[in-house]
């Protein structure tokens, strides 16, 4: 049930597209997945998400353990037939949250309270301070419960700031995390039905990042995740990490750059051989206003909008590029419903788009030509190596 | 452009059926019209509205004058094309408004200050505390900017409770101001492509009643709203107005009753000869969790649905019948907008659906057993003369 098979490797660069076949059906790659957090990619319903092109999205453990529950999602019948999603699903495993939510927790005395031990982490609920523990019996356990296509491996994902001695630390946690978890998946998970990737970390240190590529690498695993990137360190290092890292991994096992998602991130990791990526960007920045156009992201709550007729978008499905720019400036500032739809349904649609387009460009051979021509539009950023 | 066809007129109450013609379309009446607020009928999309069964929409001058301002609306090319909805529209005039926001405006020193003259009314904006005057003059020219089908004219609508002397002041200010709006209408807009209702008020008075339906019936207008009722008084109470006035307007004119919305309201002023109708309720009580069945209405944070897997809805439109009810609670619990968006859809989609059963029914010779019916199962309400 599970297959990755390349269509086509570039050969100026490491870029290549590819199809993955996955319980729930098939993906081309690279493919950007948006975020269903909370069993629903905010705002838009599957069939919005199926329409836009959207071919696989990513469920997180943390939130669903916390609320409704794994175990009252498995009495539904697993999180595809309790969110009506009957495309691949893929879930994180929960660690990212327990580290990047701890200062959200509920209760002063129990705030950045994380207690690590080489059995897993012990947290605490951001909803109401409730004690928690993840370790890798528990987070296989409750992906199996949601049912995945793709589960992770628990890891530790240091901020992109730290010390060498701390990333030494996480990054064999994360090794022995990852052996633990394959254990785990072999005794309690049906391998027709669900993978699992194990990620690599080392901070943005080249020599940690390699050891722990090769350790990754060697676990036999079908696909591989790469994380702790895009988490405070510059976008030239993100970048750099990748190019450290990919020829360490087997060509033919998918890769996947956890949490990465502005355009020019998915051009430039594409670029750097990666095959999957997800990121709440797209639903988020819209429903703060922001959207992407093809020089760059833009607010719409911006004066200059207030009279302008020009459409929010060029999309053709659901009427969006029926909506005037005025229009849904006022939706937001009013914060109507329909300008957070508007905008998260045009963002995806762009990430869509953006990644078919770069699949058709590389399977033409001219995806160094593409990446070109896309920054000379684009004025947010642009690459040193162009 | 502006007809009113009685289609057919029950022998055994006053219940009829007709097509409204109107400058953006026809209108099969009797017609619930959801409430687009802010530009926007909340949570719903222009095209979802018409798949649910939407003929009819209703602005609100109140909040358009404030923001954006129908000044931007008219640089927009009117509020159909700001919003992309080329179905009729209904404003109101904003009094209600008026006086129903009073005690939120902001800035305490301002709350209730509503300086109110024979010219209008004087009032601060719920915004920004800002003033504001609400004339005849001025409620026909934010309305004509709008581009509305139908125009209201500006009222004061009393309190149900209100003492009689108060409700006679109040009567005879809407009287007035009725007179004044007929001749801003004739001096202002073009009658082929803007029609102007006035209001009958008199709070729960018969006499009062009785004199303002005869003063507005004889303004010659093409059709009459019946205001000031479902704002307090007992359910026994409206209907017993709606029977005291109807008599008194003229039978080819459409009769507007305003801000009425729950089904039982709905089919028991339709029998007593009601054509139109608007109200918040079915997309406000779906913010909150609520939803109608044949039975009554529910809400869905209810514990009871924890685990429920039936369908949230029958309605075949947008996948809204394969979500279950443990879903939908999930969704609503996390305050996920896609929870809002199925129940906003749900409840408009069941009065559109009512309001499609009662004109059959009616047209049909059979209404009188579909009312009896409907009571057999809906447990918020049994009318007293069944």
């Amino acid at each position: 049930m599970f297959n990755f098979k390349i269509k086509k490797q570039s050969n100026t660069s490491r870029a290549r597209t590819g199809v993955l076949t996955l319980p729930h059906g098939e993906v081309q790659t690279p493919i950007f997945m948006p975020c269903g957090t909370k069993a629903s990619v905010k705002s838009l319903s599957p069939q919005e998400l199926v329409d836009l092109g959207c071919q696989i999205l990513l469920g997180n453990t943390y939130h669903l353990h916390l609320r409704p529950t794994s175990e009252l999602i498995a009495k539904m019948g697993g999180l595809h037939n309790f969110m009506r999603w009957d495309k691949p699903i893929l879930t994180d495993s929960g660690g990212f949250q327990v580290f990047s939510l701890k200062d959200m927790t509920t209760g002063s005395k129990k705030k950045n309270k994380l207690k690590l031990t080489e059995d897993g982490v012990e947290f605490y609920s951001y909803i109401d301070g409730s004690k928690h523990m993840f370790s890798p019996k528990n987070v296989i356990g409750i992906q199996k419960n949601l049912g995945s296509d793709i589960m992770m491996v628990i890891d530790e994902c240091a901020d992109g700031k730290s010390e060498k001695k701390y990333a030494i630390d996480a990054m064999n946690r994360t090794h022995n995390w990852a052996l633990k978890c394959f254990d785990e998946y072999k005794k309690q998970c049906d391998p027709n039905k669900q993978t699992l990737f194990p990620i690599v970390q080392g901070v943005t240190y080249e020599d940690l990042r390699i050891k722990s590529a090769k350790f990754i690498d060697a676990l036999g695993s079908f696909g591989i995740a790469i994380g702790g990137l895009s988490v405070g360190e510059p976008k030239e290092t993100m970048y750099k990490m990748v190019d450290v890292v990919v020829p360490h991994l087997s060509p033919e096992k998918p890769r996947y750059l956890m949490g990465v998602g502005t355009p020019e991130d998915l051009i430039e990791n594409v670029y750097r051989g990666i095959d999957m990526f997800d990121c709440v960007l797209p639903t988020r920045l819209a429903r703060h206003g922001a959207f992407y156009d093809e020089t760059g992201r833009k607010n719409i709550l911006n004066k200059k909008y207030e009279l302008d007729e020009s459409p929010i978008s060029n999309c053709p499905l659901f009427g969006l590029n029926t909506y005037s720019k005025a229009y849904v400036r006022h939706l937001m500032k009013e914060k109507e419903i329909l300008g957070a739809r508007i905008l998260s349904m045009h963002n995806l649609w762009f990430l869509f788009n953006l990644m078919e387009e770069i699949r058709e460009a590389i399977n033409n051979d001219r995806f160094d030509e593409f990446r070109l021509n896309f920054y000379t539009k684009w004025e947010d950023y642009k690459p040193n190596n162009l």
